[in-house]
């Protein structure tokens, strides 16, 4: 690979590597490399790169272009946190993509969004809209974005839903997985009297908070602090951690692995 | 109940208070004074205690008196990590507590346990001995201690057991329960993904990894750590959230409220 | 205080006592206590506790009523992010205090303040025209606000503005005190080549940054990260920093003592 | 460098870099690579590796074979915490180093380092005797060590002493240099205030303090700790962040980089 960066005229920058076992496991690596290819020689560099490494080496590979940036869409229902976190990192520059639109199942939080120069879309959902609400969202996401961030959506998307929206689902959840999964998870964490309190990212698969974890952070607390006060607490890891994964994510740091992550 | 102890001639040192709830819950209290109550002298002020303070006001209460120092018992395996921390804990005068004795199903640390000046017995348990083996714990340690540790000790106690040892019992569980309660964590967390791993301590109930939890504390890890590593990271964790669980009960700083804790 | 405070009918909520040394030492004390009293009995109720509690101990005491909110000015020049944040948190309930005003030396972000129903004031500074500018921000906070807050505020404040305010004044420092006081933390952290930055909220007083600390956190950092990763990653540490120290203060929880600070 | 090891048949197992700058920057790189080379080849090899990558590149280079463990002397006053904390590690294997020596300028832990099986040397230090010891120490130490480790050795070694003992020295400091360099970092925290404490382990330099620092770690405090406490709290952070030193130098992860340092 060296080699064939180096014939291309190629400069590398960073280089990881990680092999699940130093015999016969399977070898990660992320290469940034310095090198000028206009739109038009993009196709064929990536041919260059299948025949001369991608095929003898029998790897699975992607290329970005840093300049194709991600087009990222936000889902959340009424907690703003996470979403204003990830619309101040956007704006500052310190998220490797743009968000390109907001859609909540509540109406709530429309004219915050709209004061970043945002579309905000309001598709409510009901127990008997559900499916209908689905294929409204997929009109407004299938094939236009990269990623979609569940930012506190409290609404679960169906198998069919994840399957034909065309990029992965990155959701917060608002525990340390495997503990708390589902529900509730900061009722349980205080009926339990846990000494801390979590936050994990993670993309969606169609099992219930079961997919590869990709940050996960925790913040102490104690018996002086009500469910009210975990919420409030918890709050601050939530944006952290899920900021954390979409920046990630969007740097092309982030590779499966099974049901696990490499993140490089 | 500032009332009488200013009237004993007691000066307040400390004093810890919580409610469950502003009004109508639970309210717990620590309170540490200074007095000097010669032993022939310390039940006559507890009745006095119990009749002006505790029953008036319906309290469930307890007194323990500086230099009647916490006996401690040490139950272990074959790890030394929580083991040797807390007998060089206790050696500088960290613990408020004097350990008596340690026992191990195992002979290994027998040399180690010695060079600080400690007997160690050896019982060992098999399938067919466990029942006889928590005789001889039993001849060993009750009525004698008032706390057991267990130290990474890895057989599960009956219940028969623990109602017999009449001493509250602390073990240490290499996860952040309520995830991977039960045997193997460290391989369910690599095979999870997980991108922090933990420890918790806790007081043995019959259910398993179940009982009220007194500390807890986890450590970053990442795709690099196989499981000998999340083994060696962990054992960090065991040892630093083992030996603070241990000092808060020996300072009765620990308080079961329900299945949970209040740690002033 | 206990028995003045029952026969006044309060029911005392939380207390927390410090005393910095056993014998002879000063003793801290903040208690919170509800007692519905109308603001027209409020002089005479705080002269009764200064009969009969403040004077007869020798205290320095005051009286703090929940419904008094504290008006908070904050002070910023170009960099959003510790303003950003205390505007959120007030507006999500979470500052025991109401922001009144935002004064800055540059126009830059006047739009962002607005959008959340804030005066913004330019108040501009140069060389010649700094005693001058003091005058203008004099007539805009002087006896009108009880806090001001230096979010991110590039303008060393003198001895004679300081004690014309007539509030404290809380400042955010970018290093962790006292290493790196001064200009330019950032750039003299890499240089040293320090594994971990920091932020320091402290009390403003005539010796630059070296006024009583309220709180201070760190972060880790590398090599890899040159002075623009420092100023990013050190942001997150300075607004989370700043916000826990203007909700302890205008929670009243920050006693001075001396030079140093008592945060209950 | 990758052509030259798949040349002579060597599998690469880690592989880190590090540029100062994208351009023009200095270039730092560590490889771990799998080559069997029995002891009388290893001078051919290296000079290969001279001749075919080192000269041609400019590089500044070192080769360290695994099997060549480093030789470790440790020297200590009286606090026995980061000692034993060393000793117990490398016991467990968890340093690529071998403790060979412990010197100290006291006789108080002869007997707990004997128990680890190591010979214990008492070299007093008095104002007057200081040259002799020093004398006494090189005797002991020079060219038999490849590293010095001081674990809370409480005497400042000559600029004379640091340039013939032929190895590096690595020291604990207990402060989050650059704050409170010299004595009584503990008191001095106490006095201005701080709420976090932390300790340094650097490599020493004539100018006291100053040396490149390795790592460095911190942990809370509050008005409630008195000095006592602080120095019972930051014994935990020193003797953690001096074995992460000890054992990143002898995995050879730490490079110099001016008065800085590299840690792959």
């Amino acid at each position: 690979m060296s080699g064939f960066l180096r014939d291309e005229g190629a400069n590398i920058i960073t280089s990881d590597q990680h092999s699940t076992d130093p015999e016969g496991g399977t070898f990660f690596m992320r290469m940034e490399f310095a090198l000028r290819i206009p739109p038009a020689e993009r196709e064929p560099f990536a041919q260059r790169f299948a025949a001369g490494v991608g095929e003898p080496f029998g790897m699975d590979w992607r290329l970005w272009h840093v300049d194709e940036r991600k087009r990222v869409a936000v889902l959340v229902s009424r907690y703003d946190h996470c979403l204003l976190e990830l619309l101040w990192r956007a704006r500052r520059g310190e998220v490797e993509g743009d968000i390109g639109i907001v859609v909540s199942n509540h109406p709530d939080l429309s004219e915050q969004v709209e004061a970043f120069g945002l579309p905000y879309h309001h598709v409510p959902v009901t127990r008997d809209t559900k499916a209908q609400a689905e294929e409204r969202l997929l009109e407004l996401l299938a094939g236009r974005y990269d990623l979609i961030v569940l930012a506190r959506y409290m609404q679960i998307l169906s198998g069919d839903f994840l399957s034909r929206v065309g990029a992965p689902v990155i959701n917060i959840h608002h525990s340390f997985l495997p503990a708390f999964a589902g529900a509730g998870p900061y009722e349980r964490a205080k009926e339990r009297g846990v000494k801390l309190i979590g936050a994990t990212a993670h993309y969606v698969t169609e099992e219930l908070d079961a997919g590869p974890i990709i940050e996960q952070d925790v913040i102490r607390v104690s018996h002086r602090d009500d469910v009210a006060a975990l919420v409030q607490l918890g709050a601050d890891v939530e944006r952290s951690v899920l900021t954390r994964a979409v920046q990630r994510h969007c740097e092309d740091r982030v590779i499966l692995h099974g049901n696990t992550t490499v993140v490089f």
